[in-house]
C-alpha cells in the first residue's frame, strides 16, 4: 500500500491514531495547530510546522522573497486559523551545496519581511545539505486567550459557514504573495462567538468537509453564493487550494451584526456566507456536493 | 558564491545576524536550542527544529524504526545539553506518492518509542509530497528551571572542559542507536554548576570551537585523554561526529567531586576531562590543532 492509494486524510489519521499525550495538551495532531496549557490557564500557546518544497510548492525559478513570504505566512495563517498571534520563529533550510547564497539570503529576506509584518521573532535557522530539492521548513508558536481559542471541532447543526476573501486561481500568483488573515480573525474572535474555523490551504473541497467532520455536523453549500476570483469555475473555486482565506461557523443570529459590521471593519475584503451546519444524521453525506479533494499524495 | 564555498558556520551567521526579536527571547539562533521567557520567570521554554534527510543522514534502505528514533532523539538531545526537559514535538514528514505506507508506520514507530522513553507528546504530523528523498523534520518543545539552563556561551577561562562517551565510528551504526544524554544532563545541571554546555553533533573538532567561541575563550585539547571508540583514531573521534555525546564546561575546582560523583551515578558512562579553556588573548588560534571540521555544504 503506497501513500497515493491511501490519500493524505487517512495517513495523517493512521499515522497519529493513539499517540500518547500529556496532561497538558488541549488539542493533539487534526486541527489548524496543536493547543497547549492547563484548562483553565488565562492564555494557551499554539504550536505549528509546515514545509513548503521546490517543485510542489514553489518553481525553483521563483523569486526567494516571495518562498520564505508564503513559507512563514502558511503558518500565520494556521495560528490565526486558531484566533491567536503568532510569536517565534524557528527554520530550516535543507538546500544542495551548490544553490547560491543569494537565494538563501532572499529567502531570508522574505521571512524577516514576514516576520516584521506579523509580530514574529525568528529564533533559530538550521541548515542542512539536500540531495534533492530546496526544502524550507517552519516551525511556529503562537499564543491565544483561552476563551478565544476557536477549533475545528466546535461547529454546531445550523451554524452559518462563512468564508472570507475569494477562492480559486491561487497558482496564478497570489499563492507567493497572500496576506494571513491575521487581523480579520483577531477582530472576529475579539467580537462574535465563533463555533469553528481553518484555514484554506486544500481547497474548500478538501477542507469543508475536514471542519464539517471534526464538529460531527453534514454541511449544505450554496454553490451560487460561493465568492469566486474573477475568470474561475465553481470547481476550481472549491479545488484549486492555497487560497489561505478564514472558513468559520457561527449562531445563524449572529449572522446580521456580523455582515454589517464587517463591512465597516474590512470593506475591502469580501465576506460571504456559504452555507449551513447541519445535523450528521439529517444528511448521510453532502461530500458529494463537490468535486474530487485536492491530495497532496495523488497527483492532480 | 555557493553554501558549500561558504560553509555551513558562514552561513548561518550571515543569515540569522540581527534579526528582530521580541523582549521575551533570552537566546535566539546560535545555541542549542532558542530560549524564550521573561529574565526572572522560574521557567524558561526551549525551542529547537532539526531535520533528517535521506541520503545524507540515513540510507533509503535503513529501518525505518530507527529513523524515526533518530529523528526525534537529535531533537531531545540539543534540549538535553540546554540542561532542559523535552515535551511537545511536531513532525513534518515530505515522502515521494509511491513511499510505502509501511516505511512511513515504521518511521512513526521509531517515533513514538522515542517519545515515550522521553516523556514527549507528539502534537503535530504534517505531511507533504517530496520530489525527492524522504525529509523528516521534527519541532521541539522543552523547559527548563531558570537557574538550570546552560548556554554555550557561559564557559570562562580555566574551566575544566569534559564530554561523555565515546567519540567515534558513529556512522557504522550508533549514529541510528543513540540514547540521548538526558538523565545525565539533568544530574549534571542539578548537582553541579556547569558554565557551559553543548551536544556533539558535527564531531568535536567543529563544536568544540563553537563553544569556545561562543565563551569568548581560546581552548586547548589534549588529544592522548580523547575517549575514543575501540578502533578509532584521534582523527576520526574529533571529526566523525553524530556523537550525541554532552561537551561542558564547569570550574576546575568541582572536576573531583564530579568525577566521584559521576562514577557512583553513571559507572557505565565514561566522562572524560578533555582540556580546558583558555583566555581568549593568550592563545590566537588553537582551531589548528585539530583536523578540519565537519560542514554540512562541504563535501566530505
Amino acid at each position: 500500500m503506497k501513500l497515493s492509494d491511501l490519500g493524505e486524510n487517512r495517513v495523517v489519521a493512521e499515522l497519529t491514531r493513539a499517540l500518547a499525550l500529556g496532561a497538558d495538551v488541549r488539542v493533539g495532531a487534526g486541527d489548524d495547530c496543536a493547543v497547549i496549557g492547563r484548562p483553565r490557564d488565562r492564555h494557551w500557546q499554539l504550536l505549528k510546522t509546515d514545509a513548503v518544497i521546490e517543485g510542489v510548492h514553489f518553481l525553483p525559478d521563483e523569486d526567494p522573497r516571495r518562498i520564505g513570504w508564503k513559507a512563514l505566512g502558511r503558518a500565520v495563517s494556521d495560528i490565526a486559523a486558531m484566533g491567536g498571534e503568532p510569536r517565534h520563529a524557528l527554520i530550516t533550510i535543507a538546500a544542495p551545496p551548490t544553490t547560491s547564497f543569494a537565494r538563501v539570503r532572499g529567502i531570508y529576506a522574505g521571512l524577516r519581511k514576514s516576520a516584521r509584518r506579523f509580530g514574529v521573532s525568528i529564533v533559530g535557522g538550521e541548515t542542512a545539505r539536500s540531495p534533492g530539492p530546496l526544502f524550507l521548513n517552519v516551525a511556529l508558536t503562537g499564543t491565544v486567550e483561552r476563551a478565544r481559542c476557536i477549533l475545528r471541532s466546535g461547529g454546531r447543526p445550523g451554524d452559518a459557514l462563512y468564508v472570507t476573501g475569494r477562492l480559486g486561481g491561487s497558482l496564478a500568483g497570489r499563492h507567493l504573495d497572500f496576506t494571513p488573515r491575521l487581523a480579520e480573525a483577531r477582530w472576529l474572535t475579539a467580537n462574535f462567538s465563533l463555533h469553528a474555523m481553518m484555514d484554506l490551504s486544500d481547497g474548500l473541497a478538501a477542507d469543508l468537509p475536514r471542519l464539517a467532520a471534526a464538529s460531527r455536523c453534514a454541511f449544505t453549500l450554496e454553490e451560487s453564493a460561493l465568492p469566486r476570483t474573477a475568470g474561475c469555475t465553481v470547481a476550481q473555486a472549491v479545488t484549486d487550494g492555497e487560497d489561505y482565506e478564514l472558513l468559520f461557523a457561527l449562531a445563524p443570529r449572529q449572522a446580521t451584526a456580523l455582515e454589517a459590521a464587517w463591512k465597516q471593519r474590512f470593506p475591502r475584503l469580501a465576506l460571504t456566507r456559504i452555507g449551513a451546519l447541519r445535523p450528521k444524521s439529517e444528511i448521510r453525506n453532502l461530500k458529494s456536493e463537490i468535486p474530487d479533494v485536492f491530495d497532496h499524495f495523488r497527483q492532480r
